[in-house]
């Protein structure tokens, strides 16, 4: 059964989420973390990097969402993404899995299922990772680009993916697809510039994690695609190439009303 | 005895540190590092990043002021702080504390009173971190954005801290404070939409750094308050949003000048 | 025997590279990841950086060039280097070496020696670098930046670095060397700006390994330092100061074209 999604339901969350100013603890790549706070910090959530095996489970402790990012991952992260999460479920607080590249090698595809087989509320991911974590199609990610399309085969494994492991799947590319294994929602926005400004993909899975502070995992999945493909739409029409994009981005993000929601984003069941 | 500040005090300063370039060895966060190095270019100093335990004791030795910021702290990291600050006294070299996050988590807290006994020259941090240091009131601190106000009370925290320490304390806020102690100056300057920034906190005291190669800690803290607040009210009237912030900031840094300097900055004892 | 370079060779080679969209492999240093990554995006390369030991001989596997730059080094970066290194030289893959501060600390021209050991398709560094690295006058590299200026010494120590390694030397500064062994040629474009903006140079690298991908060693330099001065050059005039030169450069290597190349970069041998 499709839970129908509105463009008010979007709006309400991100004025809610605006309102509670959640605390994000990431554990993310180092490419990532700049721009992922700095996304969090326009959207209107309070961002914290914390990867120390002896505190990150304080740290979950006081967070309200928690994002993991396994992008330049190694094994002291690895180790402390697993007493997170653990802690996290512990505490019934909600966690987002960005199994970056998984598929590209060995051991990046073993973290990811780990990873993935801790109970994550959310997955957010590429088309290929997507695939590769799903078992559609392993080993064939060409790094952390995907080159598969967000087409059928990527909805196919984000519905297959959610079902092996109980999270809502947040399957992105062209367009954005959230599976929780009974339902499926398309969401279109953003801007073919996008994947050449790095990381923007891995900012929001923090996004998404902001979300799950304020709604239900598939809420905030949709929630947070849809914000950002919205400000993503807005602030490419703002540059020239993809050097101000992150910049743009976060001024999209920070200035977001209702109107810009309506205008930039669509859904589909 | 409060030692008046004025503006020429400031931009004298500001000719010296530029005339000097100084070597500023930093130990600080993933977050940070890029944003620190390239506000310390703008501003007319020379960055380096280096944190390995085989080789800070050396770099210090080349450097002429070292930042020490704690926020992405992990054991190896700490060991090298640790190293880096007993060599910068050793060698009567300055160095600056920016102890990220302090009261957040058990381990953060330790870290930080263990190198704010290492005799820094400056502390410079957030109202919240400010006071958990203090003892004034441990645990509060919600991750690295302070709730509390930079009232009376951080004013308070900071000559508790300084007097504690032997440091001088910069803490910073709406208005900022700095303390030794004896005296106490308020420094107003800046911009609400800084803190929407990621690390523009922790760039500031790679900038108090810098200038405690050409100034005491007091007058070094003071004019990196200055200097940065001044930057910072102009390049956010360059923004719609945080989004261009830092690179506004750099520019503002790259600019400034004696009549900006007079303009955007107010003292008071 | 110079072999001559025209403007045709470089953006013949620009186009390869963008129909090729090579995956660059990094292992580079905490401040350069972001800004490498926008940068290969930008020119049309795909970039990972990827450093755990346990992945990097797989990862460079499915890569097209590898980059290693030291900038943050320690133990454990340093044996996934050497990993990779070797990898890349069993698999008859390209890979670039940027000894960032070479001369600075023991520990760092260690190193940089050892790596530039295993024979590294092209070695870019700064003229410090390339000096301390040739043995022309060791210990006297500032920090990062040098001081010494891109004359007739770095270019006799680039020739002499070249002899020694069997790399392919490209020296940069105010005018850029490439050297190897045999041929000089010097390449003339950029801007004053760039030194001012933290991790261009390193950023540079990641684009000579993304050129070494589609042509020789030696063409790979000339073309990759051609092309970025003319971004650089291009992207300066944009800039009041370095704040938005990183993302003005971007922007101008994703508009690269014929002319822009023609205009604004000088070879002589």
């Amino acid at each position: 059964m499709n839970e129908p999604t509105t463009h008010d339901d979007i709006w309400s969350a991100l004025q809610d989420l605006r309102a509670r100013r959640p605390l994000v603890h990431n554990i993310t790549n180092y490419v990532a973390m700049s721009v992922s706070a700095n996304v969090l910090l326009a959207l209107g959530a309070s961002p914290a990097m914390v990867h120390a095996a002896e505190e990150v489970e304080d740290f979950v402790g006081i967070s309200d969402a928690l994002c993991i990012n396994i992008g330049t991952l190694s094994p002291p992260w690895v180790e402390a993404m697993g007493k997170a999460a653990a802690r996290a479920n512990a505490l019934g607080k909600p966690w987002v899995l960005d199994p970056v590249g998984c598929g590209a090698t060995a051991y990046r595809t073993r973290v990811s299922e780990e990873l993935a087989a801790l109970r994550p509320a959310v997955i957010r991911a590429n088309a290929g990772e997507v695939q590769s974590l799903a078992g559609a199609r392993a080993g064939t990610t060409k790094g952390v680009d995907s080159l598969a399309g967000a087409d059928a085969a990527t909805a196919a494994a984000a519905e297959a993916l959610s079902r092996r492991t109980g999270a809502v799947v947040a399957a992105t590319g062209a367009t954005d697809y959230v599976a929780d294994g009974k339902t499926r929602v398309a969401v279109e926005g953003g801007d073919a510039l996008m994947p050449l400004s790095t990381a923007l993909g891995c900012a929001l899975s923090a996004v998404v994690a902001a979300f799950t502070a304020v709604r239900s995992p598939r809420q905030a999945a949709i929630a947070a695609l849809s914000v950002y493909g919205a400000a993503g739409a807005v602030a490419a029409r703002n540059c020239r190439g993809p050097g101000h994009l992150p910049a743009e981005l976060c001024d999209a993000l920070y200035r977001m009303d209702r109107d810009t929601l309506q205008r930039e984003v669509r859904f589909s069941a």
